[in-house]
């Protein structure tokens, strides 16, 4: 069980409290917030990242907006509800979740304007428990990924990761990770090989900490020597999480993760994404069509206060790539485990 | 033309300076060398790297062990000399040029000591010479090998990199890079990706920097990004250089060579190996008998003053990786370019 909480909301003072991710794994520091523009800031910044992790703090950014309203105008507040789904939205543009949480609390805004409720602080109970809802279920979800990924896990696996899929990117517990995790109950993990993930580094500094934490014996490679570790045998299991799949069953995920899917089926390795319904775009036919956040150069040129690129070169920062669905042996949900076709599969998980 | 100039012979004063490659892109420091104790731990600690030019540092190593020698016994110079190509071999171990270079020095040494010639200022200006030759040799071979290789880039190409195999990584002008800057010389080179090359980042600090200093149009990523730019069809050749060539044709290279190999076989890129013949290894029958060197954790755990990866978590550091011969479209060499089947060509090159 992970103890790791990325995400705290405190009911008594109406306030969200994320773990600055940015600092880990040398510092832990806890910010707290009260508005939602600084939510998304916090979200474009990194200090949470991870798909479903945006969506609860962006969910969480909504209730806030209804909160922060002192006046008894309801119509005023579904504005200041809607406007801030509109700055949340703009925080970053690749993870499906984030999209899907608004979306969420657009609606219960819209349904709660609907019924014409007067009284502003039913309106505000009701927007923060959407968003506490959408935190404890996608906990749940983890668990329930978690469980079901590690059926697919053989005995003494060695399991490779890239970015991190955590407890961190989640509620709790993980995507990627919940299913190492639960592998780990169940006795089946023996090493797991973390990517280190330039540039922003999450495999080294964020899943490596959480490896550490939780005692699961771990292995940091730098993004490179994942080729060379399948060469040699000594890897029997990829899981990694998603940012956005297409109804097609095309993943977006952190940069890199094509490259470990074409190593992986190079070597007969079963490469197994855990995400989940929530990151499933039913409007996105493919791949191709899910737009990839560009990231601030100075993040490739360096790290910290570390600048190594030399002055006048070109520096090109995808956050994200395209892993087709033919690489991918299985998606995990927490509706049970997709395996090809995809098509299929992905639009029976809409019915 | 390349003026960077890694490695200078003083033939007055006979001292051998190196441009201290740790400190590059941020700093341009030339390091003086009389003593080849401290000539190994340049090459240990990277000042001087790159297969060829840690050959032709060791080269003038054991000259400099010969120079330093003030007596007049030929019998002691000569044990002197050996003394120091046994400190020299062990500083690195999987580039074979470093053991080439210092075998050729060995066998003059040998005919020296055998032609009984007793004046020490003769011996000393010999060994001299013969580390002069191997210097000189080496920038003739890469001229030659960037003309050849040259030959079989696109016109308009788009060119992936690895690791420096620069001017930087040779006496001058460079085995991958040496093709680049004669292909750009010809008109034919519309970007340069540039691989950063963890841990050490020899991509990010020193073949971007040899762009940036000649006017090559060049793009920096991160190593994990190279197969999202093959998927988007921006790449159109790959080229890198290698430390040791089996007689099967089998590469070892930098760390992640094997994944850009993967990954343009995948996207029906030509994937090219420029190297000196000095780096076949005629006594090696296949890429599993390369030793491979594994450096300190350290270079993973951070990079200079920054630290990012937790207390507590292993690492693993190999330097280099074992690219299969099927998947190398040709080697170019000084004599030619070479094709499969590599066995018979690598064979007919040493006869």
């Amino acid at each position: 069980m992970s103890t790791i909480q990325p995400i705290k909301w405190d009911s008594k003072n109406k306030t969200l409290t994320l773990l600055d991710q940015t600092k880990l794994p040398l510092e832990e520091t806890y910010r707290e917030y009260t508005d939602p523009v600084e939510v998304a800031a916090a979200i474009r910044d990194l200090v949470v990242r991870g798909a479903p992790a945006i969506g609860c703090a962006a969910a969480f950014g909504t209730a806030l907006a209804a909160i922060q309203y002192t006046g008894n105008d309801p119509n005023e507040l579904a504005t200041r509800v809607h406007e801030s789904r509109g700055t949340l939205t703009s925080s970053r543009p690749t993870a499906v979740n984030l999209f899907w949480a608004l979306e969420r609390m657009g609606k219960l805004m819209d349904s709660l304007e609907a019924q014409k409720i007067q009284d502003c602080k039913k309106v505000q109970d009701a927007l923060e428990k959407e968003a506490l809802d959408i935190f404890t279920q996608d906990l749940a979800s983890c668990r329930a990924m978690g469980d079901f990924g590690a059926d697919l896990v053989p005995e003494n696996a060695r399991i490779l990761t890239h970015c991190n899929a955590g407890a961190l990117a989640t509620a709790g517990y993980g995507t990627a990770l919940g299913v190492i995790r639960s592998a780990h109950r169940d006795g089946k993990v023996s090493m797991v090989w973390v990517d280190e993930t330039r540039p922003v580094l999450q495999g080294a500094r964020l899943t490596a900490w959480e490896m550490v934490q939780e005692g699961i014996p771990a292995t940091l490679i730098t993004d490179n020597m994942a080729g060379a570790i399948m060469a040699a045998g000594k890897v029997d299991f990829v899981v990694v999480g998603s940012d956005r799949i297409a109804a097609n069953g095309d993943i977006a995920n952190k940069i890199g993760t094509y490259s470990v899917a074409v190593l992986a089926r190079r070597h007969n390795i079963p490469f197994i994404v855990a995400a989940p319904v929530s990151t499933v775009d039913f409007n996105i036919f493919s791949g191709e069509d899910i737009p990839i956040e560009e990231r601030d150069p100075a993040e490739v040129a360096g790290y910290g206060s570390e600048r190594w690129a030399p002055e006048g070169i070109n520096i090109y920062n995808p956050a994200f790539d395209i892993t087709p669905a033919e690489l991918v042996t299985a998606i995990v949900t927490e509706k049970g485990v997709l395996t090809p076709p995809y098509p299929q599969a992905i639009a029976d998980l809409s019915g």
